[in-house]
């Protein structure tokens, strides 16, 4: 993905500055090198940026939102370490993945670490904020974990609902995008109905982005580098395989699985073959309808934010990007 | 291990009905039957059990305790959970690891989300102890997994100190018998120095403990029905082992290095050679030395301690009763 929005860059500067100056021990290396690892690795640092964003737009304090942004961050990167060993991921940002660099024991155990150490940065909090963002953060990262467990749940079932799909990317992934605004906002004067607005903006706004996410795997970008297919090739339940299998006929639907299960067929036949389906069923304009659908959801409670429309633009830009639309 | 003295059966009654109403969701099913599981197998609950001693002698609140406790309990087995799938192992407590019953991913994930749990539970004390509470288990939580990582890095290693050994087992072991107490005094009016005693108390008796297991393995207790030089068989580093190399002279260092390097050798007779050194140098003397050492360390910390003889009865014969001894 290219640069987020220019106005951004501030955030993520102080965000990596931040992470620059963890003061982590040097030894057992074997514990800590991993951590470092991996959150040195390039990325945008999306959910911290949200923290920071919320909290300046209430005028917060951005020396106490670090730390909130901090743990934001640590806790996503212990998902990715985690997540990767459960998915048996090799890749991660274009680099090694934890286990595959160290082994299984160093990337569940500086995982773990990365979680305590979530919990370090909370308390760094001013001592009243402590208490509402320690509970905010312990109930996304269960539904974090619930929303990783239905996914791989997911893998081996063939009767998924659409429904149960949001729930679960909702759950993995949309959550955290709610609780990163949401946190922001806490340590400031921001009122409850401000923060859930929030939540609920970035929320949506999660769900419309991994919809987004799973229509590029079939349909590409000229601006990603990506091959086409690799949600079809890999057998992954997708929002469009979910949407194709609940509007299709009897024979179209036993098609679909017949190829899904058969296993002496080529990638590049299956791909063909599938996206011909999606192409006959009109898949593309199905799910950009919920994905706009959804959008167009994270944008009303944009609008309902008591704040000047002006201050609302970062937002607005920075979800419009997101999406990959021209603003 | 035998009942332990029978006045804390009432601490662990009230900890197994706390973990009795655990409101965990039902489902996903491979997230929390394992966290049922896990907390669900027959278990002294000694850590639980010492937060609840340490509580009431300072005439804290029980039902507070009780958080704490469960916090810690479920701390403990969220280490076992990781450190199992770490150790390959497939038994604990006598009954199949989760990482077996189920498989890696859920053993994964379901540790994660007791290091949740813990938080949660911490975040039930009273609003004045959440704060220094949290902070406390935070630090203990990243020594334990230090403790861990130490332990298998010397595995693989030949140069390892006794100094080192002693940070290691302090590290996984005894800091969390230490933190059991503390964080159960630290909710009463106790003051720093009497939790800090505490502390003092539960690491060294850890200590002593875990020195006690390691003699145990070698030398055997009637009591046990546990198959003698387990830890020899499987060419495992304990204080014997490096006790032994430390006073050793050259040739039968020599010896060690090549019984334990030998790859045709049956474990019978691998445990009689390294037997037949221990005797040679008295390794069960010099262990029971150092053991006895730690082990009135910590009666010193308890003697200390700003409370009647009569309170500190329940620790002294417990601590007794946990290194075996009659009292």
């Amino acid at each position: 993905m290219d640069e987020l929005v220019p106005e951004i860059k501030k955030y993520q500067q102080a965000l990596e500055q931040a992470l620059v100056s963890m003061d982590l021990p040097k030894v057992p290396a074997t514990l800590y090198d991993p951590i470092r690892y991996i959150l040195s690795l390039q990325a945008k640092r999306l959910r911290p940026v949200l923290t920071l964003i919320a909290n300046d737009l209430y005028n917060g304090n951005q020396e106490e939102a670090i730390n909130a942004a901090v743990a934001i961050e640590i806790f996503h990167n212990f998902t990715l370490v985690h997540d990767d060993i459960m998915d048996n991921a090799t890749l991660r940002r274009g680099e090694q993945t934890v286990h595959v660099k160290w082994n299984l024991p160093s990337a569940i155990l500086s995982g773990d670490v990365m979680l305590v150490l979530v919990y370090r940065y909370l308390s760094f909090l001013p001592q009243d904020k402590f208490l509402p963002a320690t509970k905010l953060i312990n109930d996304t990262a269960i539904k974090v974990c619930e929303g990783q467990q239905w996914d791989m749940e997911f893998e081996s079932k063939s009767d998924i609902s659409i429904d149960q799909y949001i729930t679960m990317i909702g759950l993995k992934t949309a959550v955290l995008l709610g609780t990163s605004l949401k946190i922001g906002a806490l340590l400031t004067q921001a009122s409850e109905n401000e923060q859930d607005l929030l939540y609920n903006f970035g929320y949506n706004l999660g769900i419309s982005f991994q919809i987004q996410d799973d229509l590029l795997d079939s349909f590409g970008n000229e601006k990603f580098g990506k091959a086409i297919g690799g949600d079809i090739a890999a057998n992954k339940k997708t929002f469009l395989t979910l949407k194709a299998m609940q509007i299709a006929d009897d024979k179209t639907n036993k098609e679909l699985f017949k190829i899904y299960h058969q296993s002496d067929i080529e990638s590049d036949e299956k791909i063909a073959k599938v996206m011909d389906i999606y192409q006959q069923l009109d898949i593309k304009m199905h799910t950009e309808a919920i994905r706009d659908a959804y959008f167009e959801k994270a944008l009303s409670y944009l609008q309902r934010l008591d704040l000047a429309d002006s201050k609302k633009e970062i937002l607005l830009r920075l979800s419009h990007q997101l999406l990959n639309r021209t603003t």
